[in-house]
This record gives C-alpha cells, sequence and structure tokens, in this order.
C-alpha cells in the first residue's frame, strides 16, 4: 500500500467515526438558530400532538379538541384508544392525524396485549402510537423483556406507522434513561418521547439533549409532560425535541393563558 | 277471585318486593356484628387482594409481595398483566390466587382490547380480573357502551374468572355511582370495585354502603385505595365490602405500621 492509499484509508475511516457526532452537532445548531431566529406560535403548531388522556373527558371535550387541532393545524390528536374511533370520524377529510396512546400509563401490561391494542387502534383510524416501555423489568435489569415488549409493538404497526416509545423519564436514572433510548432504536421505533404526563415528572431540556445525544441525529424525540409555553417548547425544540405532546397547545399557539388543562 | 285467595297473592306480591331489602338488612346486621364481635387481624387476611402496582415495581418486589401473600394466606395477589406469569409460577401450589387489572388505571382502552388481555391474563394463570369501567363513556351519558365494555370483557373471562368492575368512584357523583353498579350486575359481574389507586380518592364507607345497597346482598363488592389500617379494614367489612384491596396487607394484619408502601 502506497502512502496516498494510506492517508485516504484513514481519513476515510476517522471521517466516517466522527461523522455521527458532526451530524448531532449540525442539528444541534439548526435548532439553536431555530431558537435564536425565533420560532413564532404558528410554526409550532405542526410539532404539537393535541392530547387528552383523562379517564373522565367526556365526548364534548373530544370534539373541542378535534375542531382544535383543525383550527390550529396541529400534527395530530392524541388520545386513548377507547377514543380512535370517535376522533378518526371528526377530523375525516382533514390533515390532523389520529395519534393513540397504548399500554398507558403504566406500560405494565403484557407485550401481547400492548400489540393487539397497537393494531386495533390503527383498524379504527390511527397513524401514530405512543407506547410506554415495561419500565418494572427496565428497573429489574431484564433489557431483554424491555427490547421484546417494544418490538412486539413495532410487529403491531403497519408499514407507515409512526411508534414512539415513552420511556417515563421521571422514573430513571441517567443511565437506564440511556439504555431505554439504546433499547428503543434497536427495536426500530421512531421516536423516544419524555414521560405519560401521570407518572413523576415531565420532559426537562436535560433528559432531551440526553435523549438526543443517545439516539443520534435521525430518529425523533418528543418532549411531554408539563410543556405548556411557548418558551417551553422553544426550550425543547433548542435541546434538540422534534414533536411536543401538550393539553395546553391553544394556549401555546396563541400566547394566551391556558384556562382549561386537559 | 276469593278473599284467601286475593290476601295471598298480595302477601306474596309484598313480600317478593321487600325480600331484597331484608336480605340487605340481614347483611348489614351480619357485618355490624362482625366488627363488634372484634374481627381479629387474622381474619380479614382471607379477604386481601395483596397489591402491588406501581409501574417500577421490580421482580424483587414481586417476590416479595408472593411470599407474604403465602405466609399470611391472603386471598391473592394483585398485578399489572405483564407480571402474572411471574408470580403465578412463584404462586404455584399455594392457595393464594392471581388476580389481574385490565384496562388500568384509565378504563379508557378499547374494549376488544380490555378483552384480549382478560383472556392473555387468564391464559397466563390468573383467576380473578379487575377491570377499569370506560369513565368517560358513563361521564358522556353513553351507558350501552360502559355495559357493552363490561359484557366484552365478562365474555373474555371463563367461566369460574372472578371478574370485578372498577367503578372510580372517585371521578362520579352519586347518581353515577349508582349507574355504574347497576350496570356492571346486568353485565354479570361478580363485584363492584371502588378505586384504582391512581385517580381521585379511594374507599370510603359511605361509597361502599351506596354501591351494595345498589348492588343487593350476592354480588361482591371490593374496597380499595387508601385502606391501610385494621380498623380501615372494619369499617369497609361493616359498610358492606366483602374483599378488600391494599398494599398494605402485611401492616394490617400484623399490627404494624406500613413501613415500605407498594
Amino acid at each position: 500500500m502506497d502512502q496516498k492509499e494510506l492517508i485516504e484509508k484513514i481519513t476515510n475511516e476517522v471521517m466516517n467515526r466522527i461523522k455521527d457526532e458532526l451530524e448531532i452537532q449540525k442539528q444541534d445548531n439548526m435548532a439553536q438558530s431555530a431558537q435564536t431566529d425565533g420560532l413564532t406560535a404558528r410554526d409550532v403548531a405542526g410539532l404539537i400532538d393535541h392530547t387528552l388522556l383523562k379517564p373522565d373527558a367526556t365526548e364534548e371535550q373530544y370534539d373541542k379538541l378535534c375542531e382544535e387541532a383543525k383550527q390550529y393545524d396541529f400534527c395530530s390528536v392524541c388520545v386513548n384508544s377507547s377514543w380512535v374511533s370517535y376522533v378518526a370520524k371528526k377530523l375525516k377529510g382533514s390533515k390532523v392525524k389520529v395519534c393513540a396512546v397504548v399500554g398507558f400509563p403504566l406500560g405494565a401490561m403484557d407485550s401481547r396485549t400492548k400489540a393487539f391494542e397497537t393494531r386495533r387502534a390503527i383498524e379504527e383510524g390511527a397513524q401514530e402510537i405512543d407506547m410506554v416501555i415495561n419500565v418494572g423489568a427496565l428497573k429489574s435489569g431484564n433489557l431483554k423483556k424491555v427490547e421484546e415488549d417494544i418490538r412486539e409493538v413495532r410487529r403491531g404497526c403497519q408499514k407507515n406507522t409512526i411508534l414512539k416509545v415513552i420511556i417515563e423519564t421521571g422514573f430513571l436514572t441517567d443511565d437506564e434513561k440511556i439504555m431505554a433510548c439504546q433499547l428503543s432504536k434497536k427495536a426500530e421505533a421512531d421516536f423516544v418521547k419524555t414521560s405519560t404526563g401521570f407518572g413523576k415528572g415531565g420532559a426537562t431540556a436535560g433528559d432531551i439533549a440526553l435523549m438526543r445525544r443517545t439516539v443520534g441525529p435521525k430518529m425523533g424525540v418528543k418532549a411531554s409532560g408539563g410543556v405548556r409555553t411557548l418558551n417551553d417548547v422553544k426550550l425543547m425544540v433548542a435541546a434538540g425535541a422534534t414533536r411536543i405532546g401538550a393539553s395546553s397547545g391553544v394556549a401555546i399557539v396563541t400566547g394566551q393563558t391556558s384556562v382549561e388543562s386537559y
């Protein structure tokens, strides 16, 4: 091998190894400039999963949720699985997607049931699935069970269904957060997501940055739990979030204080 | 119709109409005397579903749960569906039953998925199923949906499977509590149960008495949510409860203060 050839080979190897790191920095810079450029309220509407998950929410509240989602061009409405067909009918003909939560909010449901709930939700009109990991299995060090659980739901998804994995950061150590992100990526999820909003804690910029760094530049990261103002959204986007879950979407995009929290 | 015949017919009709009321009073008296006779700690162990539903609970905690259930002769251990096969193995050969929660804790899961989760749990070793009603459907006045949801799960049960319906009293008005109990009875559930422990409020003696009065003397009534001492248990039994859900079962039967709350 002559010198030129050697230099070429080493250069390629180095470039290859730092590629991911460069991508992350590019992404970070883009997010940063998005923040400094000043994202407008309307810009962020398309990032928002307009969310209503309270067990005692009524048809009237789901009607309002759908009307708002159409009016403000939110990305999706995010609901429990018994409400998927109801909101899918209301949203017919609009661009707003239907997102269903699965194994929600404890994540302690049997894997095959999570997959069944996924298939049912898709049948009824869901295009996105937000599942909760088996937190207890992760805490027990049973990583195989955690991964297989995600894979079961992935298999339940259709090809174009977006799968988000809620890792419920509030229960996890940083090591466990990293592990949960790695397993989600390995099991071919499309997004990792911070919180259910029913457990401990919610989205923090620190967790979003950690998750982004762990999954690399291509996977989605969704910030959810306690995101209530445009400023919160900007902070999350700057930290690496590409989707926002919020029950205060209208307050976020109108700048008004949220009167009713879903 | 002669006078004698008429008297006989009217008497029968009256007796028939007050039969349920007499039964309830008998039951009330029995419960009352059970209290005054002084139920011992050991007496109540057999009423207790020893409960661990926290999403971040580990294998070690489930091991302890099962050991305690065997040691104190609790009626069952009550767990989320992904842990059914694990505890069923641990309890093999003992008299302690396995109770699985379904559609837990929001009750907003699609009915067919609740039925699927039920069948899976039974396959894996559950003998009792504690499902959550669709609270939002009840709040929307969609009683048909509430009833059909319970019926779906009943169909998912095998003949000897005990079905308990969690009505989540903390979200409901008294009228709604009565309605939920009536629908549960109509849909052939074996028990009505107060609370998940994850929503608003917990068991109160007033709610237990209302539920007992509504379902009559034969159906089971389970008090759950905030039942932590032997005195709490006595109060619930006196009000008409025939089963207790508690994460503090050991504290209840030993009289010691609960160190660890599941």
